[in-house]
């Protein structure tokens, strides 16, 4: 087994500003701060560029969206190639009039936009209106070979989808990250943002054991309208041990160190991936088994 | 939505003799008692009528199997008859000559053997030797609509797999069974138990969420030569909280009562299943996607 392969991820969660510059901006200095910190992935949380808009149905709010390269992906890649890290970047496509998706951007350290995510899963709930925006992605899972990691890049509802990590697992990714937009309604009781936190955790924690692989999960902070984003980013290792978790109600900006020959290590002595029946798992693509 | 239907489940965790007429005689009286408790389904562990014979390889412990039904299930059909109980009962299924399986056997309250469920997923690693005991299982993923529930039954190694867990849960089992026997080397350190442990809870924890069904995890306890099985047989609701937990260390014999409408209650906030993508996921039937 390989002894040792480390990498230094960095996590950006921040509050959101109404604009859009202002964010880009903080984006940038944070990830200055990181590199200098030593990271080398950095990835930021869903939708960084503005504040949640899906939380209602404003057909003005497409004007938030931009081609993927473009404007909100460029200067992006300058700064990658600037610190020589590798950037995670959730954004709002503009793929064509009428056709947006939730997508993430990951650029390679020299800069070089090595391509594009489209969101696979996409909610539609009270204060997430995300059906109205966002077309279903059609990328498909995708895993980037960045300078420094494979990695695989997931979207916040996809983050329930046990699927969507196999999938991406079995193409090869070391890290699976997701950046994130979830939080809670103000009025809700402590106990029901406790539960809810601790679901969101613990299936992600979920697809790291049945991966073995480590994720990385990137989520909002602050109070927008009526949802408190919840914060509370983490770093999982290949067996769902937390290696991090950042506060609710706070930003953060941690480096945090993987060992990626650790998959290794724990896909060995738990060899799940050897003993998959994958002879009985055809009934994975219906809809329901009635 | 449904406002309530109400279950109570038993669960027997206990430590094993050597002798399988006391094994018998020790889970059919927990059972009388889980009854007298109200108990209306009750779980064995994982292969309750012996020590864990995979320990080791030995053409011996062939002899310790029986047909399905036969005289390992008999007794337990009169039980269940006598009890007005639905029995989950692993044991050890000799088909033909020659030919063996880890089977779970479902046994409706008025004593009807409503069918079997065998193994999918079989370890083998130092201490669990399963391949040499068991043929992969060829029932598929099944639910059964016992008198108060419909249930599926997993055992032990298919635990770590979501696709077992979501296959289930589409057939409409609204609680997932999971018959166990897992332990921890008796020279591994403290940290390495409780990562183990931890990683077992969370991914079952994980398919709860996933597929807004409960869990009940039913484990062995006790030490047997090397290996300290580690109890802990757990409850968790449809988004994975805990309702009940064992000690390590000692035989447990709860009932918990589970709200089955529940689950309506957690489909309908956390839609998971309306989103899958399900014309992304072919890719799951593959060993590996290089």
């Amino acid at each position: 087994m390989t002894s040792e392969k480390k990498v230094n991820v960095g996590l950006v969660q921040m509050r959101c500003s109404e604009d859009k510059a202002v964010n880009m901006a903080t984006a940038l200095s944070r990830i200055e701060s990181l590199a200098a910190q030593g990271a080398q992935i950095i990835c930021l949380q869903e939708l960084f560029l503005s504040r949640y808009f899906a939380a209602t149905e404003d057909h003005a709010c497409f004007r938030l969206a931009s081609p993927v390269p473009g404007p909100d992906t460029e200067p992006l890649q300058a700064s990658a190639a600037k610190h020589k890290v590798v950037l995670v970047a959730s954004v709002f496509e503009k793929r064509a009039h009428g056709l947006y998706h939730n997508t993430a951007a990951v650029i390679d350290a020299d800069g070089r936009m090595m391509g594009i995510y489209r969101k696979s899963h996409i909610p539609d709930d009270p204060g997430y209106y995300e059906k109205f925006y966002f077309a279903p992605g059609d990328t498909g899972y995708r895993v980037f070979k960045t300078r420094y990691a494979s990695i695989g890049v997931l979207i916040c509802w996809d983050q329930w989808y046990p699927e969507a990590a196999r999938i991406t697992s079995l193409m090869g990714a070391e890290i699976l990250f997701y950046p994130t937009a979830i939080g809670w309604d103000v009025t809700a009781s402590d106990e029901t943002n406790s539960e809810q936190f601790d679901a969101w955790r613990t299936i992600q924690r979920g697809h790291a054991i049945a991966n073995g692989v480590h994720v990385v999960a990137v989520n909002r902070t602050g109070q927008e309208g009526g949802q408190s984003f919840w914060g509370g980013s983490f770093v999982a290792n290949p067996f769902g041990k937390l290696l991090y978790e950042a506060a609710h109600d706070e930003e953060a900006l941690p480096v945090v160190t993987l060992d990626l020959a650790s998959s290794d290590r724990y896909r060995t002595l738990w060899p799940f991936l050897r003993d998959r029946r994958i002879d009985t798992y055809s009934p994975m693509t219906a809809r329901y088994l009635d």
